[in-house]
């Protein structure tokens, strides 16, 4: 069990469900188009949000931002002490800090000292292009490298008295990613954060987003994750999501499931499930309705579906937990299947 | 290490690559549009086509299927002996069956000579719509009842005296699928199929099969794989594809990372990375390019690719593995940036 650290209003760690992270990509400095991202992040399900801090101006928007959001937000420094401290005297709920650009051992004092007075959480971490050089030396390109790093992290603040840390190790390599945690995971209590970073675009981000964060999920490794994609990062919030379903920490939705359909199936089965994936987005209810392509393999595949529908030649079978609920003329099964789908959704 | 099977000119288990497979939609007696399929998955990247076997129509059809594409043809048939032996005699070069449900003791014979004549593999499995009776009873809906089925339907076949076997445990539910597959893998040394089914459509198929399908083969278990989605099966192979990348098993491609952008990005790296993405779509070639937000973290991040770009305040970086090649005004970085990058594609 992982120590227990608080986040403005969000717990992480010890138990708690798993946070979602994202990052704003508008200027923190404007006020205006921050808040309205952060507004669509929480919408779309993030409970704590990161922006970029470069300037003064953005530490001061931090403090503004907090007055009209209700999400914990966590600054993202670099190189400077002072706009770390400036961050958090603005209203930061948590400081994200690199302790070796900040300045040297007197200004990590200095920021460790605001960290305590504020009682805000750090995180510190490596990624592949900020292993320590000795390390680096010694272990190559490697997940003892990168943990070790991030563990040095850990030491130089545990020094200065700061013990509110979330740490992380991201490379976009998931198998390293993977060796990484999970030799951090042996080795600390301190919560972790979750991420596999520069992981691109398109389906290869999502690919390697959801192998590299969900592997660790369903062995029990992770605190807050973040899921990085070159894309809105509302995107990064949904597919947030969907791995914390994959790896059943998330069960207060709608799971669709769907057969691929085969040279067995006799009506549009894809266009249906789509329909249904459609109708019940959003819907916090932890129901499962299954869309199959056959009579044959789908009442029994989808046994444990609230709801399911199996299409057939001229006849669909409407299906609830294994048992045949109606025979019913394929022309008239869809309306009778969102009939009984309304009535389980509004039950 | 697994046995090694052969599954027509295609080697699976013992170490050779993992082989991506895929199903046809279309139906199998339909062999113009079976085979424009089969030619559209092979050209996506599928090694192993499967295609269902409802009727004698079908299970002659794999001959002429046969004739007209070169990939490894697997015929799925159910509740009929008589199918699986025409298909096998037709040309199939894999069966997929459920013992149980072929007809009993002596049906299963019946097939089981027919595999050994022909020297033809066959795949037997599980999934949560199929367990055997007295496991259910026994260990409930578990990835023990899963597994044991499964390693069950190898004994029937084993007693038959058929050893060439591929196993599968399937279920929906992706913490159970990787239970299942780690228990059969510390007690068979038959080759793994892996698959999450029933996966559905959209976003929440990918990430499922990306979590069910990595975990594992980054934990070194799996021999063939299969995405199930309610999609077309050509991105199913897309999305094969991407997992075995993301799990470092398939490295001649090029690979794109990018960074997820935040306030400190001062270019539209989020469109940059989406034409690069594009233009090395389908390149067979080992290699890495980065598309970065900033200068200041982006050429150290990305320090292995072999060609990146950092947008910068109306300067580009152009660098390549750590080193940089040159600064350059950001209106003249994409055309160099592209420059290099054909040069490279074609080097």
């Amino acid at each position: 069990m992982t120590k227990s650290i608080r986040i403005g209003k969000i717990g992480i760690g010890g138990g708690q469900p798993v946070a979602v992270q994202s990052m704003t990509t508008e200027k923190t400095g404007d006020v205006s188009k921050c808040v309205a991202q952060i507004i669509a992040l929480q919408k779309a399900g993030c409970d704590i949000v990161r922006v970029s801090v470069l300037d003064e101006e953005d530490a001061r928007a931090i403090g503004k931002i907090k007055g009209e959001v209700s999400l914990p937000v966590v600054a993202d420094v670099h190189f400077s002490a002072k706009l770390a401290v400036l961050s958090v005297e603005s209203g930061a709920d948590k400081l994200r800090i690199n302790p070796g650009n900040i300045g040297g051992e007197r200004e990590i004092a200095r920021v460790a000292d605001c960290l305590k007075a504020h009682k805000i959480p750090v995180r510190v971490g490596a990624n592949t292009g900020s292993i320590e050089r000795h390390f680096l030396e010694k272990y190559g390109r490697s997940a003892e490298a990168l943990a070790l790093s991030a563990l040095e992290n850990v030491a130089v603040l545990e020094k200065h008295g700061v013990f509110d840390i979330v740490l992380s190790v991201k490379a976009s390599d998931v198998p390293l990613t993977l060796a990484a945690y999970r030799y951090l995971a042996e080795r600390t209590d301190y919560p972790l954060h979750l991420g596999v970073t520069e992981a691109g675009g398109g389906d290869a981000a999502i690919v390697k987003s959801a192998v590299g964060i969900g592997a660790l999920l369903c062995d029990g490794i992770g605190d807050t994750i973040r899921v990085s994609l070159t894309d809105d990062p509302v995107r990064e919030v949904e597919i947030a999501h969907e791995i914390l379903r994959a790896c059943k920490l998330e069960r207060n939705y709608v799971e669709v499931v769907s057969c691929p359909t085969c040279g067995r199936c006799r009506y549009d089965c894809m266009a249906l499930s789509q329909r249904v994936r459609e109708r019940v987005r959003g819907v916090k209810k932890p129901l499962k309705v299954a869309v199959m392509g056959c009579v044959v393999n789908g009442p029994g595949e989808a046994r444990d579906a609230d709801l399911g529908i199996a299409g057939g030649e001229g006849e669909c079978l409407l299906f609830s937990r294994g048992e045949i609920l109606q025979k019913i003329p394929a022309k008239d099964a869809e309306e009778e299947f969102f009939r009984r789908l309304f009535e389980l959704l509004e039950a």
